[in-house]
């Protein structure tokens, strides 16, 4: 199992001391099986991500740290002891600030770019251009409409989908300082007196985004904790824009519910037509898979059994969660599959898409294909989708598939055979629905009480990426077995689910084998009260969807506060994202701490060259939003940093419950 | 003239082989004789930008070159031999558009934050809520609704503007792909076709910007040509929003027309109440301007002869435009009025605002006062602008400066001696009346005539920044005095007008010294033919405004595209930034690309790490647009490069004048 080039490398490089077996990982930096079996074949002769990291060390630690200020023609500006200032005399904290600010403006711009995708579509749809899209949801449309006030009675889908839409458009855009509809009717009264205490109420996402690159440009704001809070308004107007894309995806192609099928690499078959769908928007993919299902006579004629969808990343947990797709894997071994030689197409829309799929598709007959206009990879395939012919574009995608299934046809391929079984399709609605079985009055309440009782140590919302600071899947499934075997309900989005999906942790199996009484009895539980509906039995982790679905998660919060009368702050509920890498990981888990949960982040963000921004993140932000951040590389620590941040409020809780009972009043009275 | 310790490190680090004389100025890195008095004088003890950037030296060329990726929490990445793409496999190109194209949208982000400002204050001015703001201009109002395609008979001034910010909001905001009328009524109509050619056409300021933060994620967008493209559509945004500061700035506070003062530190009176209004927004110094006339008792009780405002920067230049108000500096000397002892308040609004003013201001007794919630210095004194109670904001904004004063008062001062006569106020406005008193039927046809004939050689903007790259002020004044020999009409805004002013290039003796013989007569001609309403003679460098109005500059290009007959690149019109800073000089620069103009830029930018973006800057932009870039260092070199991309458009022109003369064809239809 060890492999090339990479490995030598990179043990030059490492200094830290480990165990022999530690190291032996480490070198490799994945612990995926599948992974490792295509990385120890190619023996470093096809250029990877996990390469390339290790060429690129070591890393600039100005960046690193983030006192590397690029923000105008007379840098770059570095912060040492010998220039304790930028030539314009901003303070290393101004710089940080800056910088992190920008990277959350990166990251609601990422998910305002989706869901103004879902809009426009919605937009066509409405103005029947968009033939090929229709309300797959009818219910949830329904649900979306009587949440944001609007009212439902006598009105057909479509005029309700146009007045959906309107909201959804004012959030997007407005210039007026009146709340965001996606906030105030999604979160607890207490945060939106508390946004509006500190002035981060967002105008609108795209308002907000704008104000953030004047803000931080040069010679403009100077104040750390000032740009820190236009951050945080930034942050919010990200999960408005995230919570839009997910109820207009819902509305669309429909709400999951629990669905079984399998993930990694062994879900490629070398007898169909392997296509994977890669990035984050179901547009695209959800008619590619559709699509698929349709063409199977034409793959037959190419000589293949069939078709073979499946996903790479939030697009492929778009597709999972609703149509029950297998995961081909997630962000950091992306390029992997197309090293087995059995992948015939990676169809890419936007985010977390490695350019470096193109070069090694060079050496295969993969086919790269990207669909957006403005997401291009030269050199690749470029079949330009559009909503007004959505089928015809997908078929034409899914015909250059076929083309170079044909190419491989009889020559040998190298699948590993791993693959594992997972159950996934989580939706608040589908978790409401488990939990209903048991409480039908008040489902929420089989949460809280197991909370309250002590067979569950609190929630965490399982999210984020993959990141090569840190070993591949490791960190990921160390926390999740350690969170599991205390106890703790885990739901989990974005790549640490795709994780969870490949490595077996998604499945009964897994409930068995690492959760803890408390957590086995919960989920048992569940599975008995729901035995008549349920095909397959409950997983260790929950999958809620793509990482732009977080707020269903957050939704499953507001819904334990409101069950305890209290604000998110004061409920065990706290966020993990152990592998964290984009833009859009660092503004989810600013959004996480201004609504309420300690948030645990295994790769230290860009914020350490300034004790200040750094303090405001790991202390201050608690004091103000009830939230904070907590920064633990090594997986087995934050199991226990997590732990003790969700034993905190389940104390305080029970004290405060006891109380309030006793003195019979309000049990947010007592705090 | 020789200064202290900034000088020696300096001299240390410069490696270059410069002549003894150069060597001198270079050391000095500023040729402001006011500007080096004061820091002869302060020996390195007061550290400024001068010494900081010293300091800085070497700076990394990772970030020079644009070749260091910090968008994903992998990095940072940084292209070298040995590590040739990204962790994720971004080539040098891709990170280096991306870098650029965010770079755009802060700029983008600066200019829409001052526009926003004015239409927030409309738009509460319309509801009653701002008292001390009407409308200086109404004539302005009906010109600018007008073009809008209102109609305006019958309506009265408030209805009309109501109508023209629901425009100028739709521009700012709107998510449909319809033409932004604040570009499509300012713009010839070949320049709109080609922006729906190549699919540039901003949906809107926000949804731009929001737009780009989203193709530049990790994993968006890998191809640069594409994220250009974005770019320059995010320029024409920037365009729009700034073009609709500027009308909104002239309706409330007057369209400029012609006004001489005076510029450079001498303008500061030691038995005044010194006050520098900083920034760019003229909300705030317009405010302050006009209450410290009203004023003067309470000046004159704490034992003053009065109160003398004086500005930095853009906000500066927006009073001296349309105030008369004295300039004080520009950018990069902004540290050092402090320095004299003399100045009692710096009042700053955004933008360009050096943080290092605080520590100056801690050896003094001047008062740096922040004025805007999202622009603050921590250390310094805060007091809100709100346009509600702007007059009152503005009492307590120079009460602070009589208190300071009062400090002061008997102490002894330090101002410079160096002052220059200024004539200023050359709105596109103003400068078509001077041509009107010559051809009252066709005014823009003096101009046009005028290069035809050979009198002039073209026109040329000079715009953007000050920039330690360079020597302060000298890249401007060389550059200037090449081209006013060479019979170039110029017209300048911003910081180059800064340096203009305090450096005696902008009265009517620096035409005799510095103007060729043929711009020499073409001014006089306009001289001669105003002379009844003329004050003073005209200037060698008409100002046209702060840099948030470079729109009046290209206004004045459509009117000779128009009178012409042909689109903008086929007109001898070019741009020059020879000390560029701020990312919005790198957006501005790349609309006037965009907009068809040879654009110099004098400090090269961050691009040159990829040969393929570069050369889309420097050539291939030119096939699309007929726009270009120059980089050029040299000042001298700079005005070769400029005069010759001013020859070949006025050589083409003549030469296809005598064909469409001979041939009896439109000139546009010999191209």
């Amino acid at each position: 199992m060890q492999s090339g080039v990479y490995c030598k490398i990179f043990k030059e490089v490492s200094k830290e001391s480990m165990s022999d077996e530690k190291k032996k990982v480490d070198n490799k930096r994945t612990i995926d099986p599948a992974a490792l079996t295509v990385l120890d074949r190619n023996d470093g002769q096809i250029e990877t991500a996990y390469d390339r990291y290790v060429k690129m060390q070591p890393q600039c630690n100005f960046g690193r740290t983030g006192v590397c200020c690029r923000i105008c023609l007379q840098g770059p500006c570095r912060i040492t002891r010998k220039s304790s200032k930028g030539i314009c005399g901003a303070h290393g904290y101004t710089i940080v600030a800056r910088n992190l600010v920008r990277a959350i403006a990166g990251g609601a711009g990422a998910h305002a770019d989706h869901s103004r995708h879902m809009i426009y579509t919605i937009s066509e749809m409405l103005e029947g251009k968009a033939p090929d899209y229709g309300i797959e949801d009818p219910d949830k449309l329904r649900r979306v409409a009587e949440r944001l006030g609007l009212s439902v009675d006598g009105k057909d889908d479509l005029e309700l989908l146009g007045e959906v839409l309107k909201l959804a458009e004012a959030d997007f855009s407005k210039m007026d300082s009146k709340p965001c509809k996606w906030l105030e009717t999604t979160v607890v009264e207490d945060r939106m007196k508390k946004f509006d205490d500190c002035n981060i109420q967002p105008r609108s996402v795209h308002t907000t985004i704008s104000e953030v690159m004047g803000q931080t440009h040069m010679g403009v704001d100077a104040d750390p904790v000032n740009l820190i809070f236009q951050g945080l308004k930034t942050a919010l107007a990200d999960y408005i824009g995230m919570h839009i894309a997910t109820d207009l995806s819902d509305i669309l192609f429909g709400t999951p519910q629990p669905v079984t099928t399998e993930a990694n690499f062994g879900v490629m078959d070398p007898d169909m037509v392997n296509i994977a769908v890669h990035g984050h928007n179901p547009l695209l993919s959800e008619m590619i898979v559709r699509v698929a299902r349709d063409m199977k006579a034409e793959a037959e004629a190419a000589g293949a059994k069939g078709i073979k969808c499946m996903g790479i990343c939030c697009t492929g947990n778009e597709v999972l969660m609703r149509q029950g797709v297998p995961v081909l894997t997630n962000f950091l071994s992306q390029e992997l599959p197309i090293m087995t030689g059995a992948l015939d197409a990676m169809v890419v829309d936007v985010q977390c898409i490695m350019p470096g799929i193109r070069a090694v598709a060079e050496c295969h007959h993969t086919r790269i294909i990207t669909t957006m206009s403005h997401s291009k990879i030269p050199g690749s395939y470029h079949i330009e989708f559009t909503e007004d012919r959505a089928v015809e574009k997908a078929r034409e995608v899914i015909s250059l598939a076929i083309e170079a299934f044909k190419e491989r046809k009889g020559k040998p391929v190298d699948i590993p055979e791993v693959k594992n079984k997972v159950t996934a399709g989580f939706s608040t609605e589908a978790l409401l629905d488990l939990f209903a079985a048991v409480n039908p009055d008040n489902p929420i309440k089989v949460l809280t009480d197991a909370i309250e009782s002590g067979q569950l140590r609190g929630v965490v919302l399982l999210a984020g990426c993959n990141n090569l600071r840190v070993i591949h899947d490791e960190s990921h499934s160390t926390v999740i077995k350690g969170l599991a075997q205390n106890n703790v309900f885990l739901v989990s989005t974005g790549c640490v689910a795709g994780t969870a999906a490949k490595m077996g942790l998604m499945n009964e199996e897994a409930v068995e084998k690492y959760a803890g009484e408390g957590l086995k009895s919960f989920i048992n539980m569940l599975n008995e009260a729901n035995k008549d509906k349920l095909k397959e039995k409950l997983p260790l982790v929950f999958h809620m969807g793509s990482c732009v679905d977080n707020s269903r998660a957050y939704n499953l919060m507001t819904l334990m506060a409101n069950q305890w009368g209290v604000d998110t702050p004061k409920v065990p509920y706290a966020a993990s994202a152990p592998e964290a890498m984009s833009e859009k990981a660092i503004s989810i888990g600013c959004w996480c701490v201004t609504l309420g949960m300690p948030t645990h982040v295994g790769v230290v963000p860009e914020v350490t060259g300034s004790a200040l921004v750094n303090g405001i993140a790991l202390q201050i932000a608690e004091d103000v939003y009830g939230g904070y951040f907590m920064w633990e590389e090594d997986p087995e620590k934050s199991v226990e940093k997590i732990l003790n941040a969700l034993d905190e409020r389940t104390w305080k809780l029970r004290v405060h419950k006891q109380a309030a009972e006793k003195y019979e009043t309000a049990l947010s009275a007592t705090w």
